[in-house]
């Protein structure tokens, strides 16, 4: 950590700040400087608070050169981590997963349709939402329970292993008995009661990036779940707000390269709701394999002019199949695969 | 709503946008324009889901000219709410509120001086975190029910209603037993989990708005409060992400005179948040009120430089007092007044 | 400046980057710290260039101490710059100005009509395009010399001066022979061609913030102009692109104060393009005043409905004459007052 | 074009509406809503400005359903535009080029240097920067005529067609004497003097999108150098600004595959300002010839530790190479190829 002083610092400034640090139990080593004075912090073991520093007089600025998080951090654990979606199913190794399914559960014939349709063309993975987050109080919330039986049914049958989404404690408990893995979607990321309750499950998290989060921001909300016990946490860039009115939001591909470098967890990348429209998914979905991701959530269903919410960025089953026709030879190019699904673990947990 | 066709969009395609329309119990309307053909929407009752519609082939775009809220509407309710904090503090009318205090509670003797002293400089209520929502999990958390019992303490000394934040179901309880108002703070502005919560419960809620939260977002989260039953709901600017790092968000004062347009819910707003150093605090709480708030949010600290949350930002008591000096005239310029607490109400409901 | 080191970083990497540091003439104190090492570079003038030491192998981040720009810096000249936009006219003083008038000049007696409106209502300058930026080169380009021309007349008739936009070095030229102050405006904010060509000429500068320019972006290319000898440069915040739809631009008024602190130049705020609706633009130009601003530039045009551009962000001359009301006890309650336009110079240099 | 009213808009005002439409010559035909009506006008030829429409009284909103550019949409023309970069080097077939080169041009040995080792790792064409547009009027600003001169040579020497940048007319008419394709930089998007004189040119066109252009922006400045006679425009993506520190720029991918429906240009990608961090070039470079570029433009230094600029993007010659070993396969994937440059045109018009 460095504390950047005013030019116009007084001595006695100075020296306070000097005081204030070695207070907290760190070492304080002033820099005089052409412009003006900083005084670096030796021995920062990121838990330093910041604030009682940057309130001091003639403080102009604190910069953190530590990152604020730890046990995500590829510093603290250099080997990438392996989630284990479902048994033989794994996340962050060479192999690409495909997480497909319809936005939301709608009815048994739809997701059983939808499982079928998905794991025939190549998804290791099924998605579907049974609590649905939704912008109106008056819009088609989700099934709720009703959804996560009939995920559990569309599993029994498939052997697709699910990922679906829970916006409560007492959601996350339900989702935890009837799923894979749960999925803390973009407006709860940093809801920290949400991610606390999470954490102590033992069941593995899809945590998606929050609509204005820096990276930073994400890991620390990851942080939060490794703090509780949990380390199998997977990572989803779903794309950021952005100024352009064009796309519904703008996807962030760098981000995927950044947290590879940053930490040790594994991150995939959600093409539909990172460009919201159909015809921009394919071509995303190529450029986030070939930008590093560790696999690909995407929203496909039997019938997108029926869909009860996002049709207008599912895609339909025939352009899933294509679009897994032209993952392969990327993720070859790139010396990756695609991860298939065995159905070896359909009689799991229900 | 008006549906916009791609320029070779085909008859066939034109048909079977209207005969949807149709279907879900709408009129159509097919306008052929020189470069595309737009099909208006007739009897719009602001329930359309235009997924369905986004997803029908020939479709460029579907462009929403009714809001998507409704009950949080001034077309629904053109007369100004006007929200009571507490016996005698209304929020909304002629009077601005002052809502004062420190971040977070950190000990008896802190938060009974800070009471006080924004007390004796003329605030109107006081605020102070209980639950505190901190990106990282090793950051001081707050008291939790000690520090409710601790603003009620201080509501007791003083007279001034308390205003504070909960995280979760569990939290928004207890803050309703011991406070007068319950603050939504921005991370959870889409935790509907927790709207759908707090809007059961019979107290007024000071929403705020997310970080990157459209105006519009902000509305349609007050939309979950009302449609639970809960119309006495204070929306609070307190800037949203921006490119700039020279300020920590950017604190956007045109939300306010468009929410007063486009809504009936009064709106205060932070400058302590909505800026982040305490140099901008003072002008841009002028600002503010400037624009129209019919409050002010702001942080003081008895010794900023002790606190243990957001003391670059906190303002020192005499600043405070200070400031409330500047705002006066302010206000009287534009045809308004300070409240005053009159601590008539101190023996309310604990 | 600071450089930071990976984690991993080897002495002979540390080395290096001392080595570097000391060859471009610069002192290096290596800070060996818990997580990392970090190197101070000591006796830093603004001019190092940290790209090179960027680029050496180990290093992770470099942090800028010193801010990048030199002359326009509240360090380098601490009292305030009152830029004389005319004789008798004055930025940046206890007087706060308005610069009022139509978004183009479109006619003799549109222009003089306005030149008069704004004059009887209290403006102490008159704005006016002859030259326009459009995003579409099928829109109304502004009347160009013919526009300066009418200008000035404007001028003769009023004794307002005039502030207009030059778009190139050309029309620079013609801007400094016609009128009093030469406007960079928001598209052009990093047009360095442009303002080298400006920075010559003799005549005061009115720069407008560009729209994704951080305040840092804004005093850089102000330093351009400095650099070339002009120092009478008046800042001006005119609103910045953000993600909601629902405002033309984000009106950041936290730069005002912001500016203040870091500059000693002077800055005005235009809340017709800062907001880009008319509803908003009277509030909004209260809360740049109250916020600190030194001035206000606002459209005003005898007929919005007919305007050729901007219509809808123009206000009508009553509202105009309502504003400057309103504006008034706003000035004299943060110690200011509005600037009287005199008429004394209108014989001036054409 | 749609015309949305205010709720309680009067009959009076929408007749005043119909009848304006009228007079500007098109067709007018309202719809009466449940909430509000709209007026949709017909006939649309993309000329009509909405401002004097948004001034009329009971207006909320203006919706404009066409497009604003006319020449660069692919409903004007549907095949894609195929840019001669040079003799043999095309750019939007089914080829992908490479564009590579040093940020600056510094020395005779430095760009030929670079010119050899690109050309010999598979670069299709030379780029380099004799005008500079540097933020700080201290730094380095290019060799200007000179760092033309020596581009040249390189380009005699390999073969390789030369991309640069011009920052004003003049530099505009100097580049075209000596290089393949005009540059136009990302701050000089929006400066249309720049884009009018360019336009008259007869050169290929490289022309950046702006810090916080959307893509309709870049479309619209497409459209300027289109309305002069100058259909060569190949557009660039190269990042935007966004609200995360932790890169310089937020590249974003989309705007390919949505310039690819909008518009017949070509488009290529840099991910070297698109990133901003060496480490992240080869994997989005990756990313974005998989979203659909026609081209890579890639900063290559033969030393970046030793650049005058950008030294912390530059690849190394041998990432290079490694590069464009990856990019092989991935072209492959997706049906296309790297253009290849045989230098048979070495001979040309210098």
């Amino acid at each position: 950590m460095l504390v950047v002083m005013h030019h116009g610092a007084t001595n006695a400034e100075v020296d306070r700040v000097v005081r204030t640090i070695e207070e907290l139990g760190y070492g304080a080593r002033p820099m005089p400087g052409a412009q003006r004075t900083a005084i670096g912090l030796v021995g920062n073991d990121g838990r330093v608070d910041s604030s009682r520093i940057e309130a001091l007089p003639g403080v102009a600025e604190v910069i953190h050169v530590s990152q604020p998080y730890k046990q995500v951090s590829r510093e603290w654990k250099p080997e990438s981590t392996i989630v284990e979606l479902a048994p033989g199913v794994r996340v962050g190794g060479r192999d690409v997963v495909i997480i497909a399914g319809p936005c939301s559960v709608e009815s048994e014939a739809q997701i059983l349709e939808a499982a079928r349709q998905v794991k025939a063309a190549g998804a290791t993975a099924l998605r579907g939402g049974a609590f649905k987050p939704r912008s109106s109080p008056y819009a088609f919330q989700g099934l709720g329970r009703k959804g996560l039986e009939l995920l559990a049914l569309a599993r029994a049958e498939t052997g697709l292993p699910v990922v679906t989404e829970a916006m409560d404690e007492e959601g996350a408990r339900l989702v935890a008995e009837y799923a894979d893995c749960i999925q803390i979607g973009a407006r709860n990321m940093q809801n920290y009661s949400l991610l606390k309750a999470v954490g102590k499950l033992q069941r593995p998290v899809l945590l998606k990036r929050g609509m204005a989060a820096t990276v930073t921001d994400l890991l620390m909300s990851a942080e939060y779940l490794l703090a509780e016990g949990n380390g199998q946490v997977i990572l989803c860039e779903r794309g950021v707000r952005s100024f352009d009115p064009a796309v519904r939001n703008m996807f962030d591909l760098t981000a995927i390269p950044l947290v590879h470098k940053l930490s040790h967890l594994p991150i995939v990348a959600d093409p539909s709701h990172g460009t919201g429209a159909r015809g921009q998914v394919t071509p995303m979905a190529r450029a986030a394999l070939a930008a590093g991701a560790d696999g690909i959530l995407v929203e496909v269903h039997p019938a997108p002019d029926q869909a009860l919410s996002d049709g207008a960025q599912s895609l339909y089953p025939d352009q899933f199949a294509e679009l897994v026709g032209e993952l392969r030879p990327i993720a070859q190019a790139i010396g990756r695969a695609l991860a298939t699904s065995d159905g070896t673990f359909a009689t799991a947990h229900v």
